[in-house]
């Protein structure tokens, strides 16, 4: 398969309305797309400073998140092999009026679009243009849930107080029970764990096993405590 | 002209896709919509527990806010005459996985459309389904708006940013909010409010009053949004 080619099968796979797409707007889409990879860490877009495109990742994740002028980061989401990121081509959507930062969070491999085709492809196509703001609105879902969990903070602490009780009184890393058992003794439902722990997972502060938890960051989890 | 026509006529003023629906679209938005008024105050969806419809506003403002267990509100935008409310129909929008409240900030009328016929005209008319994403997207750059303002500022700028917003849309030196009403809207404490309120008073950039503020210097107000 040659360079194109590939691209092509690759852009097919991972935009979901390619097949919507006329031949000649997959044709501009393609035209000044490229392959881009980023080290773990590298930052793929700084606020109002970067319009790169959108990224249609192949493998590897994104971390977005709000930077204030004081260096304070607040994770908005995350987002991994299959998704597209959008934000990182804010400037040509005119609906969102905000900025945000990215980086990779591990190795990342993506194909850039770049912002012109992009938007000129959702200007002509109606269902190019839907599939932009139903991402965005996935998107809005996601930050609301990591504000919920920033300024109400109620049950994430009460999740970790639980975890670190468990690992005091057993003097193991290990809390040997089922997501169903720890929303009864935490007063919450079994998907609101589910949830939090994978959430707690994904900052590094515990490992998912079968029947269980494994804390891997005491020093994360006394912090979630206090 | 009758109570039939006159909805249509609103409906079609209101609702910014309203050509592109066919006969029967419209006919079925329609069919079970109706003119709704809420009093000054008046709570108009509670969280999951409600899923009235979209309210097409015709006179009057709403307020959307996020609502802890603990009882503690976050203000996260305000719609106003000609905007479209759909969180009050979340229920039927599967991108929308969270939960907010939503009062009238005043005397409101509206046209309720239903979620069913909603959601039924937005899954086969994909300039409806675009619309609604589209608007969701413009509330998503709201609630960012309302995050860092909450979570990057100090409060003495919050304060003096929501003073001056007020004044800018009225036009007038006077704010007529209680301290609990300026605490719900800028996400903070009705003591916290008092405090600062006070100690802009004292450096002579408000007057207290009965039910309000009065900005006494504007420049000075206008230095601390900055």
């Amino acid at each position: 398969m040659d360079k194109d080619t590939n691209l092509r099968s690759a852009a097919e796979a991972l935009y979901p309305e390619w097949e919507r797409l006329s031949e000649a707007q997959q044709d501009a889409l393609l035209l000044g797309a490229r392959r881009v990879k980023y080290k773990k860490g590298e930052c793929v877009h700084r606020g109002s400073l970067d319009c790169i495109g959108v990224l249609l990742i192949e493998k590897g994740g994104l971390r977005v998140y709000m930077l204030s002028d004081e260096g304070k980061e607040i994770t908005l989401y995350r987002l991994a092999e299959g998704d597209m990121c959008i934000l990182s081509a804010s400037c040509v959507i005119t609906t969102i009026t905000f900025d945000v930062h990215i980086d990779a969070e591990s190795e990342l491999e993506a194909i850039l679009l770049t912002p012109d085709a992009y938007a000129e492809v959702c200007d002509e196509n109606i269902y190019a243009e839907c599939l932009s703001y139903k991402i965005l609105s996935d998107r809005f879902s996601d930050v609301m849930w990591a504000m919920q969990q920033i300024l109400f903070m109620s049950f994430d602490r009460r999740l970790a107080v639980f975890l670190w009780d468990e690992i005091a009184k057993s003097g193991e890393d290990t809390v040997s029970f089922t997501h169903e058992q720890i929303a009864k003794y935490t007063g919450s439902a079994r998907e609101v764990v589910t949830r939090m722990l994978n959430y707690f997972s994904s900052e590094g502060i515990v490992e998912l096993m079968r029947g269980g938890v494994k804390i891997i960051d005491r020093e994360k989890l006394k912090a979630l405590t206090r």
